[in-house]
């Protein structure tokens, strides 16, 4: 039995939890547990399902002060912060039980039996339905808005799916106590035992993935980390689809007009949005796109100006800071690159905000990948390109991400080209603001294509994040009587229906 | 250069083509050519697009003679169903355009700044795009449905996707005489050249899966081939979604109740299913369970006997052929089967139909792998179950499927849990009817778990096949006028917008 430890970013203590890492046999055990009564949590009513999600949100809320204290000790962020993305994940449980009520996540449709050109049609009537148990990933980086009681596990109840949770090792006692909550919820809700699990480990982590009884993955953390699981969800005897949001570096671009307008003010919002939770972001921006020109000079300034004036910050592990500094150094040696901001702390969990600026030419150069890459931490790359050619050429070469920004003026001529642009690169697109920030909405969008998600057509926040965990079934000819209630001509549940093709 | 063969499966008889197979080379331009009309086909009106989508219809109406002569000859399926079949796919086009016309599939939602529990919220909107360049793998066996002017290259081009098509070596001719229709429907309609392409032989479908500009690829075909080129699209330095359609033995169940009273004629209709089209749908009715009694047994006598007045049937190409004869001596091999119908012609194309029976028990047995498994072609497993134990037993065994059948009686106990079983082992629940048959509507469901699946949320037939080809982005903070027009205030398009949450 290995004990779970739990690790003060900012004291470097750590103390053992009353938890063990859980073994593969245990893992298997909770995964067909939860299989056991994925059919008894789908066919609840969705009015019953929304008030668990709502319980849920209460209990969180109702531990509070605990639940940030634990967060504090564990991940440095800070109690404005803590208290903030608590509130918005008692939020999005809320949100998510919205969702439900709202009924048209089913997709309900039904096609009377007719003649058509093909000859007659049956009756077919077709909704989505829970995949069945999930696993979620917690991230490091928030340690309840993408962890246990997070939009992934939030998203999964709303679907109509069990989940099992695998705690990220930063906040293991975070993430336990966050457990307990939603379990409080779900015993007060009279949910079916077992519709939610709890692992700690890494081999628990890979047990998971391969559980038979998994039928999907929702996972937020780094690029290695994520693609080593999606090979792996892909290689199982029956492989199950694994929605990683993996993070990039994440495009800024600062007009010609924009840096005329207002290039020291840019600057110096992009230095809060670069450091924002130690860069701890997967929306952190980190390309930055301005003209090499005395406006764009002017820009500069002030981000160095405004990240000179920042103090030494606190990562969440040692790990990750260590991957910071080890990212730093590689980019640095990159050639023809200018070091602006630098020199911060060598050791532990402290680090200093960096900021290299080069030549659009050498940031599309073949040879300056580490600078393309997402360096997790507050760390930015500065791009200075030439005229609009330089900039074309250089947006070219930079990866997919999950946002692209745009700083435009009024009557800009280059803003159309760029949200054209941005919209093929990116998940979400974003004029004259900066990325960090994802609001839980109807609207949003938390997702962008390879290598930024592992699947392009799913979002992590907002409330489409259910359809990862549904599947559509077609009811040919089935008498009323068997069929789902979303799918009666009666139409008890008062879903949206689409009816021999039109919208109700 | 090697030339294009088309065979004729009746004569055996083969000529050559005035076409190359496709080099590696020309794969890459095709796509490189698509990839530089992406936008522009994308950012033309839904109301262009629909009506290129008729006009293509048009064109495969106005040479339909020639295209069924063509079909004919390369797959011997008869001018019934090849009349029928390219009815079907003209339907689909026109059907396709109704559903770009609707507009809900662009998914609009639209969310103004406002306040929230977390703060405040920018103006947010998020629409689906297309994704680019499609791969569409066709079928062997539709050569116009599920071939080159089919539910993928239709539901893709409604999505605003340029596709280039992989022909099928059962049928070149008919695919290239298809493309030379939809190619002129391009024309008349003004649309961008390179929108369609078309490539023949082994080497250029791989080649086509890794081209550098190619963004997802839809499949029909086997399980094999299926599954190498899923691999192949998953280890592309950047991974692309496949959406293959690879088939499964389709459990169809006739309950107690259903056999005492209408066995035979259930028996007839079997018949009928499983050896439609010679047995070459995925959608075949693979797998019969039937009670163990004598109303099961009369149903068998009537089974076995409709299929000894058929007389041999003509498959698509001799390797099928050769597959289904050796897939039916692997089946026979397996411990207590009975072999009922058989014997069919031993070589080139020619076979009879097959039926075998084993015991429930039998089925479920590990060591009967074989039975278990889509053999393709007219064969069929009868399957003996002595109470709802074994039927259970046996029904957990079984593979997901793309159709679950059930047969039943008015107040049949067994009507619900059948139905509730289904909807987790297949993408299709049928009550009393057979599931060879898909039509294309708003409520069908085409699509099911693995193995019958790469991707079960996805449907390659109905109006949801456009989901395949689309990912959602929002647009933060983005000024009216360089929104999309979906996304505007004024909605000019008159598209299904959500808005602050409420469906409009």
């Amino acid at each position: 039995m290995t004990r779970v430890l739990s690790r003060n970013p900012s004291t470097g203590t750590e103390r053992e939890l009353n938890v063990n890492e859980t073994t593969p046999d245990e893992v298997l055990r909770l995964c067909d547990r939860a299989a056991s009564v994925a059919l008894e949590h789908a066919g609840r009513p969705l009015s019953w399902r929304s008030e668990l999600l709502r319980t849920m949100a209460h209990e969180l809320e109702n531990d509070a002060g605990n639940l940030v204290t634990l967060a504090l000790e564990e991940t440095a962020l800070g109690q404005p912060r803590l208290e903030g993305e608590l509130r918005r994940t008692a939020f999005q449980l809320r949100f998510f039980g919205d969702v439900v009520d709202d009924g048209a996540f089913l997709l309900a449709s039904i096609d009377h039996a007719r003649d058509s050109p093909m000859g007659p049609l049956p009756d077919l009537r077709r909704m989505r339905v829970p995949l069945g148990p999930v696993g979620v990933f917690g991230s490091s980086n928030f340690p309840f808005a993408f962890s246990v009681p997070g939009g992934d596990t939030a998203s999964a109840l709303a679907a109509g799916c069990p989940v099992i949770i695998k705690a990220h090792p930063a906040h293991p006692a975070t993430s336990q106590a966050c457990f307990d909550a939603l379990v409080r919820g779900a015993q007060k809700g009279g949910a079916p035992e077992g519709l939610l699990g709890l692992v700690f480990g890494f081999e628990a982590g890979v047990a998971l993935i391969d559980a038979p009884a998994l039928k999907a993955v929702g996972f937020t953390g780094s690029v290695p980390a994520g693609r080593a699981l999606w090979s792996r969800a892909n290689a199982r005897p029956t492989p199950i689809p694994f929605f990683g949001e993996l993070g990039s570096a994440n495009p800024l671009v600062v007009t010609s007009a924009a840096a005329k307008e207002r290039g020291p003010e840019i600057g110096a919002g992009f230095a809060g949005s670069m450091t924002l939770g130690a860069g701890q972001f997967c929306t952190k921006p980190g390309l930055l796109f301005i003209p090499q020109d005395a406006n764009g000079d002017a820009l500069v300034t002030s981000l160095v100006e405004a990240l000179n004036e920042l103090t030494t910050m606190t990562m969440l592990t040692a790990d990750i800071a260590d991957h910071f500094r080890s990212g730093s150094v590689t980019i640095a040696g990159v050639d023809d690159n200018s070091h602006l901001v630098g020199d911060g702390p060598n050791g532990g969990t402290s680090v200093g905000p960096q900021l290299f600026e080069v030549p659009a030419a050498v940031f599309s150069d073949p040879s300056s990948r580490a600078l393309r890459e997402e360096c997790f931490g507050p760390l930015a790359i500065v791009i200075r390109y030439l005229n609009r050619d330089d900039l074309s050429k250089a947006l070219a070469s930079a990866d997919a991400a999950l946002t692209f920004s745009v700083f435009t003026s009024n009557n800009d001529d280059d803003a159309a080209w760029l949200v054209e642009l941005g919209h093929t690169k990116a998940g979400r697109v974003i004029a004259n603001g900066f990325p960090t920030g994802v609001g839980v909405s109807w609207s949003m969008q938390h997702g962008g294509p390879w290598p930024a998600t592992t699947n392009s057509s799913a979002t992590s926040v907002g409330a489409s994040g259910v359809d990862r965990w549904l599947r559509p079934v077609t009811y040919q000819g089935v008498p009323e009587e068997l069929l789902p209630e979303a799918l009666r001509d009666a139409n008890p549940l008062a879903v949206p229906q689409r009816v021999d093709g039109v919208r109700r």
